[in-house]
């Protein structure tokens, strides 16, 4: 899709930056999304040509992604804000760990000049890009322009392969002392639990994301309690990936249901730990697996209400799917960018 | 300990209810404590009488001990400000939630006249008493007097028979969207482990407080690798408790030292659980589990940096020892009151 930008009005651009895709937005100055543009990211492209590195590599991609984008919408020519979320820490601006993108990580003392942010401005002539976590920026969309909106306390949280997240206090998101909160895939759940690939063992992201879903779902499928699941995967139980469960479950299944309840309970353990931690007013759920819907929402609402700790005293905590879908970090990145209509606080 | 206060200067009172006692002090414009006082919690004393109401009891109690205070330091008469800290959810300064106080509770429905915090304003004419959470009046104690002093973003947790805690943000205590952050201790860290007072399995309180020591204790003592604690506990395995243990690792005891590590690695655990979600600059542990001193702290620090995400690339979270004692809660609930040397944020 894409639309020019009416004459004289601004343009920001947003590129979230994944494991496995980039995906850039033109947004308005209303919160418009005036274009959107998605590739693959270098990253996941395999070894790259000799002498080139990757953090260039992956530079020139955005940039270029920013170059379709203007010329989609017709812009005036020369970025306008740009803003862009990896996945990771990032700190001061520099990807300091990174499991989705390694090689896109600034090794220690490297200097600022080498970092993605220096060589993006470097290939965006005119741009002082914005660069910063990708769920922080997520959570500034929802909260923008999303299920978010009004929320002064709470968490707005990913659930996909792992499980991202950000924090909302006084109303914006809340970096903690270096902008690298609210990591709380990699709470621990379960002491003696399987390992991460974070080099911890039990973090609720083994557990309460798709990740999570696979592994509860290979279990079920070996013990025989999903064949409907296990027809959708030709047949194969060791074949069973989480989109099968879902989509049985969501034909009725009880097998399937039963996992997909599973999967709830698991979700409501980590959310009861946060909102212990946190005493938010709300929780908003985004990513892949809240596709699931009620299905998935249900559960976890029932076992958050029995598991979260001083619950009969406890004011209700809603949890509600996010609004903006796989754009938010992009929407969210150029809303950084712009400060059209928001913006993350300042650093302390 | 007494002092008459300065003429013409302002004392404000705190107060800090716990189980099992209540402490006050009189505290000078300075932060000084000019006065203290201790009296059993009338709620621990078992049954009351005939149409005796524990909310009553306790507010005539605390009325009585903010007396002597005002006689201690011969202050002018009527109360000055009055500030006490209350074990559990404290919403709207009435007592929601409290395993440590239970029949001091108010009722679902209750009118507010009828809260601890109505019983006391009644109790102390003039007085317009200010009452919060404990926890988090430790921590503003030790953020204006204490080791948390310039702190922005951070934890003050109490380690004693549970973990209480409070969080610090913006360099305010902060208590989430109803003033009820921060009950870490039922963080679940073990979704599979013991049974916890508060209804649910597993907390981090089971294990890293002083009731999780009592626990490592007594199972060191049972497969005898503990002799000299056991020496300590007049030869009865089954008598050991948490202070045999802390002693004889003082003087040296390998088993002894081992258990306290294992204690270390548990704290480190949750801080590393904190860490990811909250990104803190610094912990700050008060509570008599931290009387251990560096026996528990080292090996607290070494676990941490082992357990806690993305540890390459996270900057250095300092674990440090509360500065104010068993008095933190008591000062802090001077301060919340006076407005002398800083206050709890309003609420949002």
């Amino acid at each position: 899709m894409s639309r020019p930008a009416p004459a004289g009005r601004r343009v920001a651009y947003g590129v979230d930056v994944g494991g496995t895709k980039i995906l850039g937005v033109a947004l308005s100055a209303e919160g418009e999304v005036l274009a959107e543009r998605r590739v693959p990211t270098p990253e996941a492209l395999g070894p790259l040509g000799d002498g080139e590195e990757p953090v260039e590599v992956l530079a020139l991609a955005v940039a270029a992604l920013v170059g379709d984008l203007g010329a989609a919408v017709d812009a005036p020519p020369g970025p306008g804000p740009v803003g862009v979320g990896l996945p990771g820490f990032v700190i001061d601006g520099v990807l300091r760990f990174s499991p989705h993108l390694p090689r896109a990580v600034a090794p220690p003392g490297a200097p600022e000049s080498s970092s993605f942010a220096a060589r993006l401005a470097g290939a965006l002539p005119g741009a002082a890009p914005v660069v910063h976590n990708d769920s922080n920026l997520a959570a500034l969309a929802e909260l923008v322009l999303g299920a978010a909106r009004g929320m002064r306390e709470g968490l707005v949280l990913t659930l996909g392969t792992g499980i991202g997240g950000a924090l909302v206090a006084g109303g914006a998101v809340h970096g903690g002392a270096h902008g690298i909160a609210a990591e709380v895939g990699h709470m621990v759940v379960d002491a003696a639990g399987p390992p991460c690939p974070c080099g911890g063992r039990g973090c609720w992201e083994r557990y309460a994301s798709g990740g999570g879903l696979a592994r509860l779902a290979r279990e079920a499928a070996l013990a025989g309690s999903i064949p409907e699941a296990v027809v959708l995967a030709g047949g194969h139980p060791e074949l069973v990936r989480a989109e099968h469960v879902t989509a049985a479950a969501a034909a009725g299944d009880p097998g399937c249901l039963r996992v997909v309840e599973q999967l709830g309970w698991w979700l409501a353990l980590g959310l009861a730990n946060l909102a212990a931690v946190l005493d938010p007013e709300r929780f908003v759920l985004g990513g892949g697996l809240v596709a699931a819907g009620e299905m998935l929402l249900g559960p976890a609402r029932r076992s958050f209400a029995s598991l979260v700790v001083g619950k009969a005293a406890r004011p209700d905590t809603p949890i509600v799917a996010a609004a903006l879908g796989e754009r938010a970090g992009a929407v969210g990145a150029a809303l950084a960018a712009s400060g059209f209509l928001g913006a993350l606080p300042p650093r302390p």
